[in-house]
């Protein structure tokens, strides 16, 4: 038994794709998740603390909060620096000094992602009906938690850091189900409802006040060129105080949503929609059929009506 | 360096919602998800024990798992009753005796819960051919657990606790792709097959024996009108014996599907649906396309053809 | 208090499906979730360590990993054998015996996974523009670890394993959304990019270099003979070269997508489509609307232009 084994695990070095003497160190994602967790307790002080805590002492554990995510985020940037063309020739000093500061230059922005994140409970709690409060919201509603991990790991995207950004956005799709490559760009007063299916291109443009339902894809018209598109423009651009409803797909690099469009449920877009324009996929035709019957069609619905979920 | 995080702190401290002298302690989700657990095992007996249980000692560990539960739920109702309007200017003392009662009064209610739960499995083991025995489904099908999580958090949603329902149901929504709003009534019998992107609404009503596959909607037309339609019944009613095949949407607080319907796939429902009716969507056209030969449509499918998954 | 936790607990002990004297003991889900955590460092070695390894230490890292999972593994599969209909009348020892022997089978097929996660890592390279390296896939991406799952649960299913290759694929679907039903062959070169909400049936034939977006189904036409259809092939067969995109539903079990055939998104199919055939639905009509203007359709797309996400 024990010679099968070792055959095995000969066989499972053969092609190991670590040629190197040393194997090389990835981001940890057990870390990684635990940083995701500290910085939502900073983003939202005593949201998300087993304990009770006095205002003053509120302060102070925020202190000591920023300063553990200071030094085991320059850890985990560190390692995922070796992945990065510009840092791949240089001194192990030169990138650990760029780590730390790297990680304090993302630290610096959380007060605005607060800023952003206190707009997006905001635009959850007026457009949710059964929202009971904005604690509901900020403990437990996926579409907050999805968009906060994102503004996180934009900041991450823009201060081209490899692997970290994505791997916290998998995370977060994991659990809810929302799939935003830290690429894209979003404005404030954003609000996914539901949001399983989620799909949001790492070219996306979303301006503010933008609101999405369950299954939307926000995508590129296709990828067949694969990693011969890598930095095209792929995907659309949602301006300000657009709604799109459930199901709808929005496609292609050139698409752009004007202000106050309204895209209703299952639409399929992959041309501009200009401002204040309502676009809806013609009433699906329904056929009723029961036992005596033939089957029939649905009598039409009323003109003005608008598919929407 | 110090400094910087100093600033930081500060500026997160400055937004922060929480004014009062001692910050409000917010249910603990973590105790929540221990709690989901617990009740698992008391409604599913050594199913999820990890040591091998006599019958006899099965008794004494399920008492005093409900020993356990009372008091931790206890604990977590007194932290939500807090945002309760009915109980915020109560007395500390007054709160903690209501805690306690409610979740008596919730354990109470346990072995009903398992009466429906022994009827939704039964109905999972017979309308899955992929099913291999009865364990398999509690211990690994997701419809299971999400419905299970949701006839927890409905019991507390019906004893007026705030916040525990929605962390529950959005966990279980997390882990399972379905998302059941705790105010749902669902009747015996339910089965969620896949289940991954399944929508149920807040003022779903749905009778006994219904079966829903994966991508289904439960919703409202629209939820434009925000909080002002926070107890307005927006949802559907579905009745005894009906079947929603994959990405249907049934919308609206008057749509009602009447007994033994049958709802076909990606079919998109506004209005009633008559008892004893199959609805579906007209069959969708499809293009057919090689390299020598131009686009031309597919052969229209027979007459009785029925659009299902 | 007390009396009613004890009647509780009495009423939750009546309805009891465990009638022997020892209750059985199932196979226990945290532990097979451990087991997943360390196959996946056998298959990715160095990739999922928080230590640094020397590609010399990485062998003995292997090799004791490999043994672990052997003992834990048949612990596991001795456990799940008392529900297989082969072993039920069988001594203990006979069961304990097959449970190592099943183990070392199991583990024998590692290399010829590994194999094969290779190719699908090397398919979502060069089919995700925004795929940053290979490392960012092996550590991040939901369509890699799910097909790892299956990979491995599969191997188990071939091997007659009962109820734990189910609670692996389901705890693969819990993590990525993407639902692949142990029993389901498929070959190398295998990616399915975004994934929430795929759904793939166990009886489903997949070959060489297919590509598949979220939301793909591949099932069933109809499931209402329940247990009966038990063990027909009820899902389609999907020639090599295949790329199927978004939302397409594909169903039937005489149902054959001939190679290189692309289907395009939301596309509903329930007949044969030929070898380099694309099939595409007809661009679905929009209505657009404005405050000043009645609702007017789209125009029309272009005549060569294919439906793809």
């Amino acid at each position: 038994m024990n010679t099968d084994i070792e055959n095995i695990a000969d066989q499972l070095m053969v092609n190991n794709r670590n040629d190197e003497t040393i194997a090389p160190k990835y981001p940890v994602k057990s870390m990684i998740l635990q940083l995701i967790k500290q910085l939502q307790q900073t983003l939202f002080p005593g949201y998300f603390e087993t304990g009770c805590l006095q205002n003053r002492t509120m302060k102070y554990r925020l202190h000591s909060l920023l300063d553990e995510i200071s030094s085991e985020l320059a850890e985990q940037v560190y390692l995922a620096l070796q992945f990065s063309p510009q840092y791949q020739s240089c001194e192990p000093e030169t990138v650990k000094h760029a780590s730390h500061e790297i990680s304090l230059q993302f630290l610096s922005r959380l007060p605005v992602v607060k800023e952003y994140l206190e707009t997006d409970v905001e635009a959850a709690y007026s457009g949710d009906p059964a929202a009971f409060n904005k604690s509901e919201i900020i403990i437990s509603y996926p579409g907050i938690y999805a968009v906060m991990v994102y503004r996180l790991a934009h900041e991450l995207h823009l201060l081209s850091v490899p692997l970290i950004p994505r791997i916290m956005t998998e995370h977060a799709k994991s659990v809810t189900g929302i799939d935003i490559h830290p690429g894209a760009v979003i404005g404030k007063y954003f609000f996914i409802d539901h949001g399983t299916g989620v799909v949001i291109g790492g070219t996306t443009i979303i301006g503010d006040h933008v609101k999405i339902y369950q299954g939307v894809t926000l995508g590129a018209l296709s990828t067949s060129g694969g990693q011969k598109l890598k930095n095209v423009k792929r995907h659309p651009t949602i301006c300000d105080h657009v709604t799109i409803y459930s199901g709808a797909s929005i496609l292609g690099g050139e698409t752009v949503i004007g202000e106050n469009a309204v895209v209703g449920g299952n639409a399929f877009v992959i041309a501009s929609v200009p401002e204040n324009t309502k676009v809806s996929i013609k009433t699906p035709e329904l056929r009723y059929k029961n036992g005596s019957s033939p089957a029939r069609n649905a009598p039409p619905p009323p003109e003005d009506w608008f598919y929407m979920i």
